[in-house]
């Protein structure tokens, strides 16, 4: 009987990343696949941005900015500055050091490379073991709309500091948009284990990744338990504006409504221990845990205690 | 009568752009303009890089770098480091403060803006009273055949350290390119008093300028006296490849092959001390000064030397 042993887990920026670094440690070395939301994706000063890609690089090769949240560790901001000086768009931030990421990124896409090899390289180049693959190669763009008018996703999200009230978010050209090849092949591989939705926002982080039809079919039939863990504790998201824009959406604030969103993909629901009472409520298999993770410890213990739930799971078909 | 007080430099890098200061210091302010070579701008790693026009803004704001002689004061390079760690092309330095400028070019042309208009700009911006302007909105770029076969300007110059022999230098696109409005109008105001050619690089820095149809003609129509200055000391250049390359051309290296090769445009040539005898055997007035330029006051004197050699002629007319 094969070992399974390899995990591929969905997600976006800071919040998910959290716990693929969880179960980067909980994982041998070179067994875990992060698709990552290309939503918020964007061009600006005539760079190709992957912010959640970016983070996710930075953060499973440790070199994350742990003051900021975002960027590079050790950042310089002369280019910053200087461009301020300039009169140019300083309204997103970009380090010196994140600045080579983006130009060269642009420059091997502008020469026909496709995102997924170039973000590949960048990892192998980083000494990561992990493979962090963008979920597409194609162009989606996360659009908000707004009561101010629509928003591009960094326009909304880091211009606009998710101020505006929200009243639709579309992706677009995930309709047309194909997974990344090497990403479907991660969920054949005959050792895969399990497959996670990290607990990042449904509705920016995620939704994306289910707006390409081949992701989501390809959710719905797999051989192995997806399990998703709730990016909500006791009504409340521990960071970013998924409470406020399910707020804004009109839907109730909580797990079960998360869980309800992922019905006919996930296979199991993870709930924090403040909302273990809601269990009974779901219909599929629940493990609750505490889902807070401050530490790297409590990322692994968390990644642990995801992918034994799995398991279970997995025996149970 | 009017007062003559403005003047045109015509400019490389470097070399030039020390007399240029000195003339920015012997005018009043705002009455030095600077028409820049733009024959060795490139494009690189998708920026749009104008490294005679950025020295000269450099040099001329007091923001330039005296250690290394080119790119900018209290730089810092996170981001070339960077790059070299993704793989990305690392022989021509980008500093981080120098790339915003690059970045913000890049993204102002992308936009349709002129060259000429984004220089200005910059210059407002950094608060500087001289007018730098290139030669030309137009693309221009200078290409030297070398027995190693066909190189662009800074694959030659900067990746090759000027070492293949020069064989040919040519100036792709200045047959249909056209000055830079802005520099023919700085020729034709009622208050100029000269026309002053740099010591730069005869070959690579003053004969982009020069092999447009338009700038050869408004200089030979000149209403004021065009003076040049000597880049050539005792048979040697103060710095880059300027005699090398004569030698290469088989070009006798000596400031009489560079005043008979500016012939028709020059009204004046300025010879330095040690080259004083060779006065006798050129065909235009000469001026003997020290033209070697170490200090700031070594700068303004040697402009201060030639505006008034470019008084006396402007007054023998």
């Amino acid at each position: 009987m094969t070992r399974r042993d390899s995990v591929v887990a969905l997600s976006g920026g800071i919040g998910g990343v959290k716990l693929a670094l969880g179960l980067q440690g909980a994982c041998a070395p070179g067994r875990l696949t992060v698709v990552v939301n290309t939503g918020d994706d964007f061009e600006h000063l005539g760079l190709a941005i992957s912010p959640d890609v970016d983070t996710t690089l930075y953060t499973l090769c440790g070199l994350a900015n742990a003051q900021l949240g975002w960027g590079r560790d050790g950042e310089t901001w002369s280019f910053m500055t200087e461009l301020e000086r300039l009169g140019g768009e300083a309204w997103f931030r970009l380090g010196d050091k994140d600045l080579a990421v983006h130009v060269e990124r642009t420059r091997r896409l502008a020469a026909g490379e496709p995102l997924s090899e170039v973000v590949a390289d960048f990892g192998r180049r980083f000494g990561l073991a992990t493979r962090v693959l963008p979920m597409t190669d194609d162009r989606v763009r996360t659009t908000v709309e707004t009561v101010e008018g629509t928003l591009s996703f960094q326009r909304y999200f880091v211009a606009r500091r998710c101020e505006p009230c929200v009243t639709a978010i579309r992706y677009e050209g995930a309709e047309r948009a194909r997974p990344t090849p090497a990403a479907l092949r991660a969920l054949g591989e005959p050792d895969l284990a399990a497959v996670v939705i990290c607990p990042s926002n449904p509705y920016l982080s995620i939704d994306p990744i289910l707006a390409i039809p081949g992701w989501r079919s390809a959710l719905q039939s797999s051989r192995v338990p997806v399990v998703a863990v709730s990016p909500l504790i006791g009504g409340e998201a521990v960071k970013g504006p998924t409470a406020k824009i399910m707020r804004e959406l009109r839907l109730e604030v909580s797990p079960l409504t998360v869980a309800r969103h992922y019905a006919g993909i996930i296979g199991g629901f993870v709930l924090d221990e403040v909302d273990a009472e809601l269990a009974a409520r779901l219909d599929v298999p629940v493990r609750v845990a505490p889902t807070l993770m401050r530490t790297l410890a409590d990322k692994e213990r968390l990644a642990r205690e995801v992918l034994a739930f799995a398991g279970t799971l997995r025996g149970a078909r």
